[in-house]
């Protein structure tokens, strides 16, 4: 497709305007399912991007050339948007205040801050006493030593800001290795901060919408399964007592309310033996939640975008008794999963959502939604069909 | 958004290219639709449109400028596409005819007739002894005259090709009547037939796709209901005994075997107090389809891009006991329901679709879909979700 940008400024000369203009800063997997949700809606969605052949923008989000990290780029993409909403993190917190003044940023730059800091997340969650893992700020190796020598070793130590899919983490059991990130750390001027290692039985996450007026609605809790700090599949409803589950949704509408998030809130969450400890904060789409384009009668897309424009939401229980989604990850041979496409829609039962992405080793690709009669059922599914797009 | 027309040839010079190109003749809600559906199998849909701003390339499907009438635009349209197939009957059989020979059109102009030459469909289908309203061709007031004299008043009058929601299709049931009416069509061009007035006591819509390597699948019959002529609502399963929905799917699968239909067949049937007739065929996604976007794992719109690929089907059975689709008229006022979504969408289990179109008095401006448990229960929830959006 070619595709030119548009220009500012955008003029509202169409005869059959959107029923609203939405502008997410980035333009990735997160902003193509966003399109594809926004398609049903009418409403329009416009993305930053530096690519135009960024993931949303092939499938037909409407591109503004530019850098998150240049004001002119953001007010852009705001002018005559009913709302600006980010596809990542990445984008400086001063700069969004400063987009804030001329633009509807929803979440706002304040909460938003919350995904872009661990240490913020970390300290707002324990100031309003939210059972989080121990945690301490890092300015050099010796704070690492005093964390361990108080919680013990291997300890957590993470990027207080841009890591994603398990970059940023490293698990450390000694002194030196320690050292070692603090000096990389500092090097390369990354904020750290560390944590205690937690006993983690199941990991779960919370999908609650929360408009701007304040209603909230939250999808079935998810498990999800990671290695090496990737998600490589989710299933719902978690393997958790009614009660566990019932406790992280309250939780999770509790702080969506309370941090006053607008759109998605994304809660993860480690199971341990002494009960539920939020992990991560995420303000956006997630990808815990991809599995509810086909399990929900609303998918977390569509959800985002009522939340983020103050329409009513939308109902959010599973369509069948359960529902897993496996992500594609590039293999190792650098190879394209779309090439194997066919072979993968042999599972019937299967959907697929290819994202359009260069493939590289390890990186999401897409991924694959089954339902089913058990949370296992529908996993075998998912990845018998995932497998056929990975493997050679 | 601003787009700018693909111009031939359409080098494959994309380092990640799609998993297959599609090339669709025309751009309105069954390509947008098709687009939407395209995206999660990154397959790149290409509509032949003479307007930029048409529902499907608003959604983000790559506009090709040009007319059905020329050749240049169809073979333009159909460069480096794997396969070409339609959003609408209006091309002229001979010019498919000859796209057929340079590109590959599915279904084949051959098998498409039958949708876009009522008379053609009517011989064919009695001639394979299928069970169809009593018809007659008309080449003047006369024929129709004849016609009545052997089946009575009132009779059918049908514009051979062209027509649609209601249009091209006429009771009379007097001499004077028909006279008037050949006339007109004469005057006009349009060849006409003429039928039997069936006693209908409900209209079904069965939906199959067929592969070009032969595999089918249908979805769960579904019940339509019509008013002058368009399509009101829908819904599954249709009230029909089992062993008359098992007859109608029987039937429809045989068609699309016996036709050599690649692509999605349509088959429209009368429920009599006689039993099932064929009434009209239509070889692309269909309105009585719409529901499955919402009500089945897999879309019509991504089975007919499954079939047309050869690509394996996609499993088709119902997500919840019943479903229903209420069609979005445009208001007698002319003014856009889309500007009374957020209104409407306080039914939180009702799924909007809005098309992007130029609001007119009961042109088709979106759909409405729900589940529930029963047909009435779901008709209902997306009755008063489109009330909300047509109701000033």
């Amino acid at each position: 497709m070619t595709v030119t940008p548009v220009e500012p400024p955008y003029p509202a000369r169409d005869p059959r305007p959107p029923s609203a203009r939405v502008a997410m800063i980035g333009a990735g997997q997160l902003a193509r399912m966003t399109h594809q949700a926004a398609i049903s809606l009418h409403v329009e969605l416009r993305v930053l991007t530096d690519e135009l052949d960024a993931p949303a923008v092939r499938a037909g989000a409407t591109p503004v050339l530019g850098s998150p990290d240049a004001p002119g780029d953001l007010a852009a993409l705001a002018d005559g948007c009913d709302v600006v909403t980010f596809d990542h993190e990445l984008v400086a917190p001063a700069l969004l205040a400063q987009l804030a003044e001329r633009a509807t940023v929803r979440p706002s730059p304040h909460a938003k801050l919350l995904a872009q800091d661990k240490l913020h997340a970390r300290r707002t969650l324990a100031d309003a006493r939210v059972a989080v893992p121990a945690f301490a700020d890092v300015a050099g190796a010796a704070d690492v030593e005093a964390f361990a020598a108080e919680h013990g070793w291997p300890v957590v130590i993470k990027a207080r800001s841009g890591g994603y899919d398990g970059r940023g983490v490293w698990v450390v059991d000694n002194p030196d290795a320690a050292d070692e990130i603090c000096e990389r750390a500092d090097a390369a001027g990354l904020r750290l901060l560390v944590e205690a290692l937690v006993d983690i039985r199941l990991e779960l996450a919370v999908l609650v919408a929360r408009t701007a007026s304040g209603a909230t609605t939250a999808y079935p809790v998810l498990q999800t399964h990671q290695h090496d700090g990737i998600c490589l599949d989710v299933v719902a409803p978690a393997a958790v007592p009614p009660q566990q589950a019932a406790e992280a949704t309250r939780l999770a509408i509790e702080l969506a309310n309370g941090l006053g998030v607008t759109g998605l809130l994304a809660v993860e969450l480690f199971v341990t033996p002494t009960g539920l400890l939020v992990n991560e904060l995420a303000l956006r789409p997630h990808n815990s939640g991809h599995l509810t384009i086909d399990a929900c009668p609303t998918s977390q897309f569509e959800q985002h975008l009522r939340a983020l424009l103050d329409w009513p939401l939308g109902d959010t229980q599973l369509l069948a008794p359960a529902a897993a989604m496996v992500n594609v990850l590039g293999p190792a041979d650098g190879s394209d999963p779309t090439r194997r496409l066919a072979r993968a829609l042999a599972v019937p039962q299967a959907r697929m959502h290819l994202y359009a992405k260069t493939p590289r080793p390890g990186r999401k690709l897409g991924h694959v939604t089954a339902l089913g009669a058990t949370p296992d059922e529908a996993l075998d599914l998912a990845r018998t069909a995932a497998a056929e797009l990975v493997n050679p």
